[in-house]
């Protein structure tokens, strides 16, 4: 059987209707909908001929044997859970793929000599604990101790949470894998940004993953009543938040003309945040984003000096603690060079491009070697309940990467440890 | 019986009692902490010789019937609602006030001419449900169809909050009062600035309430990946805020230097409010207040002029539409004469000063004469935990109103309907 357009046109929408019906798309992961759409994952799995299990994490792995012992995986895999109003594309269109390609090669019969490995990564996106990339990073052995005692807003810490879902939080702390356990891993995502679009282009190949810094900001100013305490007395910590943005903004948008480089504040929290009151106190996290690891240094001296510079001037306590660093990736140059080769071979365009976006890939690159290929989305928009990609690319990505999993395991005989 | 200094001290440590022990000291409105203290007041109320009932706007409201019939209410009172966080004074300084003066009334077989009234205002502060002064609003026919129909974050409306709390929101529209039925409104409440303190004297007679003008802004911007979209085609709604506040701040500024004027933006929403997304949308309150109507036409002005330039600067759409106008509202000058003729008699000083903060009296102010007394809070502050007064300054409040009180219902028997 060949890739089937229709098939992966199916899945998207089965999986996009485990949606909160208020709020178009969202399937926050630990949520009750995100283990509905687990369970329907895990069907789709059976019938595409992969035994479904969870490892210690609660990632959830469809595993077809191969025909040899010994051998490590070859790994396809993404996230099925979204951020709030987000798409039905971000992660999905990944999994689906995965799991398309494991069918294609179940319905042909044709057995690997390697494990094939489809996995949905436990909380890609940003949990409602804090961290993200839950599943990768505990696979590659950095989800910290600390990280397992955070709490969602009613308490639950992320440890109970991955129990709840089915995993083992005791068990984590060591990579789940050796690293070079893993003979590949590829990923196929939505690009999430405009160029392959603008350029007419089917396929991108990921040139690597940018670096993230992620700072939480808390300002301390003085709490008063709205009415009565003079403008010039005030220590007010949501006008300290503001000049902070804006003079980060400046900074972004000066280094942008150099290396790629993005800031954003995505989350604000105010206290007490009542209509008549003077904000006491405002917490912030603030991103910044670059492939370049200097240009991220410069991000947190420039940021250094902005809450100095702010502290001072408005008298009130500025303290930015970075509480995540993920530096730049690379992908893989010889799973680079396989997959441009498959493309080619087919006659499709590509592109070469960095991603602007975080990934599971980024952790799986510490266990093997890894490589992404991106899909057009439209109008570069992501995280957004219009989040829309063509099915057909999708199949051509799916074609692209069976090609290279043949390749692989294929060429691995020459080298493998099983091998004659 | 004297005013007892003793008393008053017990009823606040008993009411601060009531408080979210997490986040002292809080009291919001309609919980079931601000119910407890309420029954706990029901019963302070029949014990000072009053009969308590709840009006149609679930006003708590102790009655003594005065000695002739057909004569309009002398009315003392304020509220025990807190903000979150907020103290131990604010509000529930003037009902321990007004209960201590009723009591010691009482207590001396002192009955006036006049019905005696002493009113808990319903959620005096913002309610979880918008409004504030939501009680003394009603009983002056203010409280509109549409504030009913707010809610809450858990859905429930103002309407069916209120007739929880035991009000017969049916039944509101009109004054619960007609205008001119009221023989005078007096309530004492802590300054919430630091001008008393700074000038150590024990009392303050106010002039006036300050108006506030209310807006309720909304920035609609692009919602998207923080990763993948350049700096320079973002339209962030939350960088757009931000401008829009630094830019009121300095009109709010200047404005101060010419007249009591203040702006505030409290209470803000980010839409969806993840770290890794753009806010598309961002919802905020501004607040600005005067005791001078130009200065709030002029402020509305600047307001509409910053938006339509941040507007069109961030290529985002920007709403401001005001909700909420309290008009400044004027002390009655009789009254404003008895309450320093009794302060002078008893060798008190005092400072007349307008009033930064709402007041339930601004609305009591439509049904009939209206006065406050300010006693000093330490460093100004309020709406905080560590808001303090002393309880003797509060004692001399009490005193002062009853001399005000008792000289009241001795005069009207010249002018009253029922007099001689």
């Amino acid at each position: 059987m060949p890739i089937s357009f229709e098939r992966m046109q199916k899945d998207l929408e089965i999986l996009s209707s485990f949606t909160d019906p208020e709020k178009p798309y969202t399937r926050r992961s630990f949520s009750p909908l995100y283990e509905k759409a687990r369970q329907w994952l895990w069907k789709a799995m059976k019938e595409a001929g992969l035994s479904p299990r969870l490892d210690e994490a609660a990632n959830l792995i469809g595993v077809r044997e191969g025909a040899e012992a010994g051998l490590p995986p070859l790994i396809m895999g993404s996230h099925i859970d979204t951020v709030e109003g987000g798409g039905r594309f971000d992660g999905t269109a990944g999994v689906v793929t995965a799991l398309e390609v494991a069918r294609s090669l179940f319905e042909d019969g044709h057995v690997l000599r390697h494990p094939l490995w489809v996995v949905d990564f436990l909380a890609e996106e940003p949990s409602p604990y804090g961290p993200s990339t839950v599943g990768s990073r505990a696979m590659a052995g950095r989800l910290r101790k600390e990280d397992l005692e955070r709490r969602n807003e009613e308490g639950e810490t992320l440890r109970e949470a991955i129990a709840r879902m089915g995993g083992k939080p005791q068990q984590l702390g060591e990579p789940l894998l050796p690293p070079g356990a893993i003979a590949a891993y590829l990923e196929l995502h939505i690009e999430q940004g405009p160029l392959l679009e603008r350029a007419g282009v089917p396929l991108g190949i990921v040139t690597g993953i940018v670096g993230i810094d992620r700072y939480r900001l808390e300002v301390r100013g003085e709490q008063g009543h709205a009415g009565t305490v003079p403008m010039k007395e005030r220590k007010d910590s949501l006008l300290a938040l503001a000049e902070v943005l804006l003079e980060v903004e400046a900074f972004a948008r000066r280094k942008a003309e150099e290396v790629p480089f993005v800031a954003t504040m995505g989350w604000v929290k105010v206290h007490p945040n009542h209509e008549n009151v003077i904000p006491g106190r405002v917490e912030a996290v603030l991103e910044m984003r670059s492939l370049a690891h200097e240009a991220l240094e410069e991000g947190e001296r420039a940021l250094r000096t902005i809450l100095e510079r702010v502290e001072e001037r408005r008298g009130v306590t500025l303290r930015g603690e970075r509480t995540d660093r993920l530096p730049p990736t690379l992908s893989d140059p010889r799973l680079m060079d396989l997959l441009k080769e498959a493309a080619e071979k087919r006659g499709l365009s590509f592109l070469e491009l960095p991603s602007g976006a975080g990934h599971d890939a980024m952790h799986m690159a510490a266990l093997g070697p890894m490589a992404m290929v991106f899909i057009p989305c439209r109008g570069g928009k992501s995280h957004v309940a219009e989040e829309w990609a063509d099915v057909r690319h999708m199949a051509l990505g799916a074609r692209v990467l069976r090609d290279v999993l043949l390749r692989l395991d294929h060429e691995d005989r020459r080298s493998g440890p099983a091998g004659p």
